[in-house]
């Protein structure tokens, strides 16, 4: 019942997905039209505009609870959501839980780049971070880019305001040290922000409040250029034909930038998988997450982030509340 | 000899500003070629790849930090330079010298947006800040945007994770407080990075670390998305075609979203004013700087800064080496 064009583009993502053999269950309410796909009931459904936290203590059997808690439960390997992003967190949390010696579960995007996907991690699910956490992260976004982006020797990058290890905030510069020590990671250093959509790096560290900063303005930026462009095109009869001979070149950009091919937002560090995707995601955007997602289940992306991070340490902490990125 | 197209662009585009009337002394090398306008020898010159805190101590006698020191000695009201920002911090701090009650100078850069320039303050001088530095950065820039961009009554917004004050970092939370009950400035709020474009704001609050990623992120995404379409509408004959008619409609919005409408980058709290052009910047920028330099001056604009800030408090501080943006 999650995303703005639920429940029929959710319904036939899922049965896209089926069709390539992955077992998908729906959740939603009882008499839901669910083309022959196993349903489980939900009657109730968390909105985009709800408290995160707040609403999935009070919806425990909403459609996007009950799908988070069958991961916990061990009924399903990976969880498939278009609804609140800050909900999904806040269920993952509390119904899946943290991997054990993971401080900070986080949420991963795989941004669309001139080389490939860039995983920019945290995108939101940590606004205030310390350096083990940043480093945990890169440790994180290595085996995720391994994993489900099928990245072998993923590079990894942090993002700072200069190339030079010794351009940073406080947070930086120390997370600088604590990555480039981690023997085990192929760590290159530094990334500036203009670099972003030339694809420097398979996985982008970064903490929460600068990574939703980041994608906001990267989704911003790109919406605000194409519509001007649009307006300026539109406002003479030449420009009009020009536009009109440019659009597949427009459409061929787009979809070399289009978020859907990646499925949308990671929840990494959690004891199963949870896949975030877009509100008004179409059925391929669907289709991709859920393939995404089950690429994710036969590579053991959890059991591999479990073995990396054997037990819990001295400074494990109970996550802050989610913040609805 | 700031710029990558030092001298010959700095000394034209210093001649077309003087012709409005705008007394401007040129500062570099004996013997350059002034074109009648007056100069003042100074031998030495910082390189874009200098360390900025050591150049200008190692190179007193450079163009850059004999300009700065006009400033600071009184010989200038103002100082406009192409060349290395962080040497222009680090000079301003040690020649102009903060005014009285000022915690941290800030760059101000104006973005172009659909509804007239946004002001983006702090974009890189301080990337630890505290959130009574994001007051005053609020403060400064609403002044800074009356008198240099002719606003009146500037909005201020704080740039943040969601428009809800409980979103955002420890940082953000504490500053939104201070900026709302901050009587004198019409607060409006968070902004989110999505809306930057869009002109939500007359000033964006931020420290220097979230600042310089959110403007380099928007410099590099604009190129890449030009070049992107570039490259693909030069993939097809039709296309080919079709990008000759949109010409003048991507040279339309070069010219809506150009950065060198407003002359670069402001340095503010120093005890005069100081412009930074950016590196590559035309005759028209520096012309462009240069009249905004003197419009400041004539407007008052560190006088009135002067007078909000009227004396030293209990917390002012050294300000921190200057990270060279």
């Amino acid at each position: 019942m999650g995303g703005d064009r639920a429940p029929a583009e959710i319904v036939a993502g899922a049965v896209e997905a089926a069709a390539d053999g992955i077992e998908v269950v729906l959740y939603g309410p009882t008499g839901l039209e669910s083309r022959g796909l196993p349903l489980v009931g939900a009657p109730d459904v968390i909105e985009m505009a709800d408290k995160p936290a707040d609403a999935v203590r009070a919806k425990p059997d909403s459609s996007l609870v009950r799908a988070v808690r069958a991961v916990g439960d061990g009924d399903a390997d990976a969880v498939v959501s278009a609804g609140n992003t800050g909900a999904m967190l806040a269920a993952g949390l509390l119904h899946t839980r943290r991997l054990p010696g993971v401080l900070r579960p986080a949420i991963a995007v795989p941004i669309p780049t001139r080389n490939g996907a860039s995983l920019l991690i945290d995108v939101g699910a940590n606004a205030d971070c310390r350096p083990e956490h940043l480093l945990q992260f890169g440790v994180m976004g290595a085996i995720f880019a391994e994993a489900i982006l099928g990245v072998s020797h993923p590079k990894v990058r942090l993002l700072s305001i200069g190339e030079e290890p010794e351009k940073g905030n406080q947070l930086t510069l120390e997370a600088h040290a604590l990555l480039r020590d981690a023997v085990e990671l192929d760590f290159a250093g530094n990334a500036e922000a203009r670099d972003l959509l030339g694809g420097v790096a398979d996985v982008l560290v970064t903490d929460g409040f600068t990574g939703n900063i980041a994608l906001k303005l990267l989704e911003g930026t790109i919406v605000e250029l194409f519509d001007l462009l649009r307006e300026e095109v539109a406002a003479t009869t030449t420009g009009k034909l020009g536009g009109l001979l440019i659009r597949p070149a427009a459409r061929r950009i787009r979809g070399r930038l289009d978020p859907e091919l990646h499925g949308g937002a990671y929840l990494v560090g959690l004891r199963g998988l949870a896949v975030i995707a877009h509100g008004n995601s179409s059925r391929r955007a669907i289709a991709n997450a859920i393939r995404l997602a089950a690429r994710g289940v036969d590579n053991r992306v959890v059991e591999r982030l479990a073995e990396r991070f054997p037990e819990r340490t001295p400074r494990d902490e109970p996550a802050a509340e989610p913040l609805g990125a």
